[in-house]
C-alpha cells in the first residue's frame, strides 16, 4: 500500500480529521434558548453551583489532546503544528472508540514550567486531559504536577496506555506458561515514557526480579542521570556492569520500547522455558515475531497489526476516559489502571487463550464499555 | 414563552451544544492512514513546510472562542465554568453560518498578562482567535498585545461586531436622513469593550464631533482614568461639565451601549431633525423603540429582534472570520472592517431601505458569504 500518497490525499481532502457539530436542532426558535438570551439561564445555574457544568455543557465528554510536538510517533521533536495530524487522530479514535469529544491543543513551548502552566489555565474548559507525544523525562513531571494541581483526570498515554496493555498481555502469557510475575525475571529495554511506567506497574503487580535498559545500558542507583532514572532503579535490580546481552540469561520475560533490531535470536535463546517476549519499537520491532518465535519464544508480542498479539494502547485509553468521565472521577488512580489491566485481560476467555492469541483485538465489541465499567467501579473505590 | 425551563431543558438533553464530529469514514483500512503508521506523512510534510499545516488538518476552519468569563452577557464577571454556554453559543453560531469550527476555551485567571501568555501558547492549534466576553478595558490590552505577537486573525467581538453593525445600519440611516457624517454630531453612550471600538469606527469614518459618556459623565481628555478613556477622548469632543441631557440638544445621532433607560423622551425631542437613535443596552435599549419614536427620532435601532433595525453583530462576525481563514490573512485590519461595513450595508438595495429597514436580517440568504468576500478582497489589499 503506497501509505504516503494515499494518507496524504485523505488528509487533504477532509482538510483534516475533524470538525464541530452542533447537536440540538438549530432554528430561529431555539436559537433564542441556546444563545441570547435563553443561555443566560445554564450560565446563572453554573455560576451558582459550579458541578452542574457537567449537566448543562460539553465539558464532561470532552478531552484535551495536548501535546507540545517533542516527541511525535517515531518522527522525534517535529513542533507543535506538524504534530496536529497525530492530535486529530486520537481525538478521533476518542470519537470512535468512546464517543468523547478530543479537543487537538498544541502548545508554542517545550518549557516544562510553561507547558504545565499553559494546561492549569485551560482545565475549567474540558472534563479530562490527555497528554501525547510530550519526551521524557519531562512529560513525568508534567503529569505528576497537573494531577496535584487539578481535580480532573491528567493521563499520559504514551506512559501508561502501553503499559496497561502490556500488562494485560502479561497476565493471560503468565497464565498459559503456568509462571507467577513474582517468580519471573523481567528484562525491560526503554526508560522513558512508556518503560517508566511498565516498570511501575511491573512492580506494583509484584514483580520483584526486573533488569532495565536504555541507550546508555543497564540501569543501577548510581549513577542516575535524571530524576526518572533514578526512581526506576530503586524498583529495579540492574547491576553495573551487566551487558543486554548477559541480562537475557535465564530471564522470563522481554519487554521492549526501545529500538528496531536489538534483540538477537541468541538473547532468546539464552532465556529461560516458556520466554515471554513483547517487543515493541515501532514500526520495527526489537526482534520480529517470526524470528523470536523461531528462536525458541514462548509467545511473542509486537506493535504491529500484521502479526499475532498485537499490543495496542488503544484497548486502554478510550475506556479509561469514557469510565473516569462517566462517574467525574478527578484523578486516574493506579486502581483504576489495574482494573483496566484485567478489564482488558478478560476480554479474552481462559478457554481461549493460545499462544497466538493473549491480547484482544481493539475491535472486539464491547471493549470500551467493558473497560470503562471497570474503571468506573475502581473510580469508586478510591 | 418560559426560556427559563426550556433553555435549561434543551442544555441538559444535549449536554450542551456541541461534538466533535469524524469527516473521513473510518475503518480498519483508513485508520492506517488516519493513524498510524499513515499519519506521519503528513506529520513529515508540515515539519519542512509548516505552511501546509492549512492543507492537511482542521487548522484553517478553526477558530478558538476564548473567555475568561469576566464580562459574560449582562451578567458580568461569573467566571470560567459558567461561561462556557456562551462560548458554545459561539461556536454553534461560527457553524451554522460559516461552517467554521469553533472550539470554547475558557481560562482559569483574569490576569491580563496570563491571559495573554496562554493564548499565545495556544496559538498554533488554531487558524484564528475569537475573543469573548473579556471586561473592559482588559480586552483592548488583550487583543492588542495577541495581534502584535501572533500572525493569525485576534478579533474580539464585542468591540467590533457591535461597531461594524451599527455603522452599516449607520451608513444607511443617513441615506435615508440625507445627511453626511462628516456633519453630524453624535452622542455615545458606554465607553467599554463597544463603545470604544464604535468611537474609532465613526472617526475612521469622518465624524469629527462626538460626545463620549461612561458611568461618570462626559468624558473628556482631564482627568481621562484609563488609557481607554485617554484615547477615546482624543477622539471626541467632550467639555467637562456637560451634562448627559445637555449633549442631546441639536444632536443627529444616538448610539447607546450602556443601560436600560436612561435616555428621556425629552432627550429625543431635543435631538436635530431627522434624528437617528440605535439603543442596543440588552436586554432593555436606553430608550424603547416605540417611545423614540413618538418622541419624534426618524430611525430606531435596538438590540431586540421583536422590534424593526435589530443592530445583531451576527450580520458580521461569522463572515469576517470566514473570509480571513479562507485567504490566510494575518490580521483583521481596519480596511477589512470596513470592507464588512460596506457589505452589510448593502444587503439592502438603496430602493429598499426604510426607516424601519435599515439593517437586513441576519438570516439574510448570501449574507455570510457577500462578508466573507469583501473582507477577503480587502485582506488581499492590505
Amino acid at each position: 500500500m503506497d501509505y504516503k500518497n494515499d494518507a496524504l490525499a485523505i488528509h487533504k481532502k477532509y482538510k483534516g480529521k475533524l470538525g464541530i457539530e452542533i447537536l440540538p436542532p438549530v432554528n430561529e426558535d431555539t436559537l433564542t434558548l441556546l444563545y441570547s438570551p435563553g443561555v443566560a439561564e445554564p450560565c446563572k445555574e453554573i455560576a451558582v453551583n459550579p458541578d452542574l457544568v457537567a449537566e448543562y455543557t460539553w465539558r464532561q465528554n470532552t478531552v484535551a489532546v495536548i501535546s507540545d510536538g517533542s516527541a511525535v510517533l517515531g518522527l522525534g521533536n517535529i513542533g507543535a503544528k506538524a504534530a496536529i495530524p497525530v492530535m486529530e487522530g486520537k481525538a478521533l479514535l476518542m470519537k470512535s472508540f468512546a464517543n468523547l469529544n478530543g479537543v487537538p491543543i498544541v502548545l508554542d513551548t517545550q518549557d516544562t514550567d510553561m507547558i504545565i502552566q499553559t494546561v492549569k489555565m485551560l482545565a475549567p474548559s474540558f472534563g479530562a486531559i490527555n497528554l501525547e507525544d510530550i519526551s521524557a523525562p519531562r512529560c513525568v513531571i508534567i503529569e505528576r504536577e497537573l494531577e496535584a494541581a487539578l481535580d480532573i483526570p491528567i493521563f499520559h498515554d504514551d506512559q501508561h496506555g502501553t503499559a496497561i496493555v502490556v500488562m494485560a498481555a502479561l497476565i493471560n502469557s503468565l497464565k498459559l506458561a503456568q509462571k507467577q510475575l513474582a517468580d519471573c525475571k523481567v528484562v525491560v529495554s526503554g526508560a522513558g515514557a512508556a518503560g517508566s511506567s511498565i516498570i511501575k506497574l511491573l512492580h506494583t503487580f509484584g514483580c520483584r526480579n526486573i533488569v532495565a535498559f536504555d541507550v546508555n545500558g543497564v540501569i543501577t542507583e548510581n549513577p542516575a542521570n535524571d530524576f526518572l532514572q533514578a526512581e526506576i532503579a530503586e524498583l529495579t535490580n540492574g547491576v553495573a556492569g551487566t551487558t543486554f546481552e548477559q541480562a537475557f540469561v535465564g530471564a522470563d520475560i522481554f519487554i521492549g520500547v526501545s529500538a528496531a533490531g536489538i534483540v538477537k535470536e541468541a538473547m532468546i535463546r539464552a532465556m529461560n522455558d516458556k520466554a515471554i517476549v513483547f517487543a515493541m519499537a515501532n514500526p520495527e520491532p526489537e526482534i520480529g515475531y517470526d524470528a523470536a518465535r523461531a528462536a525458541g519464544a514462548f509467545i511473542v508480542g509486537t506493535g504491529r497489526s500484521d502479526f499475532p498479539n498485537q499490543i495496542n494502547n488503544l484497548l486502554a485509553f478510550p475506556g479509561i476516559f469514557r469510565g473516569a468521565l462517566d462517574v467525574g472521577a478527578k484523578k486516574i488512580t493506579m486502581v483504576m489502571k489495574m482494573a483496566a489491566v484485567y478489564a482488558i485481560a478478560d476480554l479474552i476467555d481462559d478457554a481461549d487463550l493460545r499462544e497466538d492469541y493473549v491480547i484482544a483485538s481493539p475491535f472486539t465489541e464491547g471493549l470500551t464499555e467493558q473497560v470503562a465499567r471497570a474503571v468506573a467501579a475502581a473510580a469508586k473505590q478510591g
